[in-house]
């Protein structure tokens, strides 16, 4: 990571960072599919008119076009910034999930539960110091019609046994509710519900005081309606405590009602079953994005100013053909985020920079081929071995294995009676002995490439 | 594979056709890693100049640029086809891999031995059915200023037991050696080698008769020189008794003598280790690419239309920084093109559509705390597992998981004392039997999706 993208944006990681995505990535993968998630991809490219649907302009798209079409072979028709018909490439992996949804909606069986691990891209202003291209780890739950509010606890539930199994610390998810939300400035009389939101997005940003300011002069709430609005997005708890919270400030609302047992119903689930791990937070508001009831995000402990490492939502509309609508719940992970943070903190390392557990050394030159034996047969055991390609001193074939991380150097020699001998050497401890290349084993921790925590 | 992809040449997998990909991505990763191949991930982009730098401009490209750039922003510069710094997505993973040697070579070991699957696009007629993006799996070893002959060896081993591991049937590495070829026709007194290679490699698709006369029209060969040549490229052996067919043919060079030393090595060691998998075919040319000695290409047995579903060679340089280089010999296989084989020859398929394994049904819809510690308990074991969101009969709740093809379903009932009875029903067979959650496992075969071969 001391490193320098060789393009802005665009960071590519050495063997040994990548072992320790690698092991993010099989960590993820392991918890959805043992959560019954199916795996997709969806093809990295959209139609500009499906990434901008939602006219999400904010998000720098990526054009894609044919050399050759742009050297006029198409007529120069590719050119066209606003062609939807144009291609780009996708910046997250909800709006191509819905639109595989609805593509492939007669081969799924719903609700359907799927996960995506992928790349995406943003063209980001450099300076910022934002990557162009990362990776996300999306799960989702997708009904047709109708998708049973359970999920919502769920998506959660399964997210915080995923990323508790990460090498990365403590973690918050904070969890809220757009209808709870809503429902109290309603029943506060504050109409532009989107407009209160907006402005308590920014409550971190600004303070409470510019907030308040911003909701009586751009929406015309009294200066009671403001505070209130802002004693609402005070409250946190671990538990279900806060509806006692909310309910002491006197505001009622039928939304509000149904937003308050949809939270206490996910926070005290996550609560009995991962507590430490959630908290009902009433500030989170989740920008201007599309959702309809809970909104998730996470927040690493000790690196908070990170932002968000995993957040999401329910849809009502996650996506619609014809007048079948399809709700959906999830979350998405930034993964290439969270690595980037691990490595300039050092939070984890690979314990080497190679898969291989044993190296096998060569006495002569042509003893190749019967090296080859030796290390398919420990292969056949999952041992990753490697056969030396000349028969150099024997400190140089050690050395071979010791700038790598290879714990284990075999050597095979011939006995006065002509009997091959093996022998493994553990050259972090110098130990030699004699081993059976069909029965031996390197201890359990020695087997892989692991992954220390810090 | 009955269904059309709505982007011409994009495919994505439905869920069932995903599990066997993953499988077949799996079985590759987990035989190049105990092989001691790292695995590395380049960025999607690189430059024009990057991209183009061995001329390979028959690869048709696709272009990227931020859209708001296109809009005016970077006053149209981006817009310049022929612009040496405008982005570009990558057309195979060499190019890739060689910008990140040089870039990284001070932090990686040498020989470094990677593997690297990822995405690529090329921009071709959609008419010819080819796909614009897929995915390619390849394993390169590179080294620092020299790179010993054996890995040539090594990489084709790795190969032929990773491609055996797949459910593909049988398939053939044709493996060749340039320097056997171009010693060949030095010998025989054609100079233009490369314009001999290039005829030979039409071969198959225009007969020998014409490229005879093609050799003898545009390099002016004698008749016996081209018949010479037909004859060089007419051998085939899965043995090394193709060195003594080469000889009969009364031709010497000492360019010739090293590359039948080279490839009787290489196929020698193959059919002592992966009988039947390899043959030394002299007609193999791999057309324009760059390689300077081995060769390889694969055909699987029965679709052989299909073309080489695994090719690559031997490179002097791979790549080069300043005075130094780094020689490469690597094989790259093309996954998507064997994957839509598999599907469209119903060539292998998923055992079920999802990873689950266990549905937990539910009695009363209040049982879902209690169904979710059920849950973890199969969890913690392995076993992936559901838990339904309502208690609907359980005929709706079986023909969910049925319909997935999830093998068991899990009921829980309270008997007269108040204590929990766990019953689950294999609904294949429709037996039930009473299970503990703490200690209960499916057969193995039942665990985990698994991909049949038909």
């Amino acid at each position: 990571m001391s490193r320098k993208a060789s393009l802005s944006g665009f960071h590519e990681w050495l063997p040994a960072e990548r072992i320790v995505e690698h092991h993010v990535l099989d960590t993820l993968r392991t918890t959805f599919e043992l959560h019954g998630f199916s795996s997709i991809e969806t093809r990295a490219v959209e139609t500009l008119g499906q990434l901008l649907r939602k006219g999400e302009i904010d998000k720098e798209v990526y054009a894609v076009s044919r050399l050759q079409a742009d050297a006029g072979q198409d007529g120069g028709k590719a050119q066209d910034a606003s062609d939807p018909n144009r291609l780009a490439l996708h910046f997250d992996l909800t709006v191509p999930f819905a639109r595989y949804v609805v593509e492939n909606a007669g081969h799924l069986n719903f609700p359907f539960r799927r996960y995506q691990i992928q790349k995406v891209w943003r063209g980001e202003r450099p300076q910022e110091g934002r990557a162009r291209e990362f990776t996300q780890a999306d799960i989702d739950v997708v009904g047709d019609g109708a998708l049973p509010f359970r999920y919502d606890v769920d998506v959660a539930l399964v997210m915080a046994e995923a990323l508790g199994a990460l090498p990365i610390g403590d973690f918050t998810i904070r969890i809220n509710n757009r209808k709870l939300a809503e429902g109290f400035y309603l029943g506060l009389g504050l109409q532009d519900t989107a407009g209160v939101l907006r402005n308590i997005d920014k409550l971190e940003k600004i303070g409470a005081a510019e907030v308040s300011r911003l909701l009586q002069a751009e929406l015309g709430a009294t200066e009671e309606q403001a505070a209130q609005a802002l004693a609402l997005a005070s409250i946190r708890t671990e538990d279900t405590s806060f509806v006692q919270q909310v309910r002491a400030l006197g505001v009622s609302h039928a939304l509000l009602d149904e937003g308050l047992e949809e939270l206490a119903a996910v926070v005290g689930e996550l609560h009995r079953r991962a507590p430490g791990r959630a908290v009902a937070d009433l500030s989170i508001a989740r920008g201007l994005d599309y959702y309809t009831g809970t909104v998730y995000e996470t927040v690493l402990t000790g690196h908070e100013q990170l932002g968000s490492i995993c957040s999401g939502g329910r849809y009502d509309a996650l996506a619609a053909k014809g007048n079948r609508t399809f709700p959906g719940v999830g979350l998405s992970i930034g993964v290439t985020r969270l690595m980037m943070r691990m490595f300039s903190q050092q939070m984890a390392e690979a314990s080497r920079s190679v898969p291989t557990a044993v190296y096998v050394a060569l006495t002569h030159d042509d003893d190749w081929s019967a090296a080859q034996d030796t290390a398919g047969a420990l292969r056949s055991r999952g041992i990753p071995t490697e056969v030396a390609v000349s028969a150099e001193k024997f400190g140089k074939q050690i050395k071979y294995a010791d700038k790598r991380g290879i714990p284990f150097v075999w050597f095979t020699r011939t006995d006065d009676d002509g009997r091959a001998v093996h022998e493994v050497k553990d050259i972090r401890s110098g130990e030699q002995a004699e081993a059976d290349p069909a029965t031996w084993m390197p201890p359990e921790t020695d087997l892989r490439a692991r992954v220390l925590e810090n």
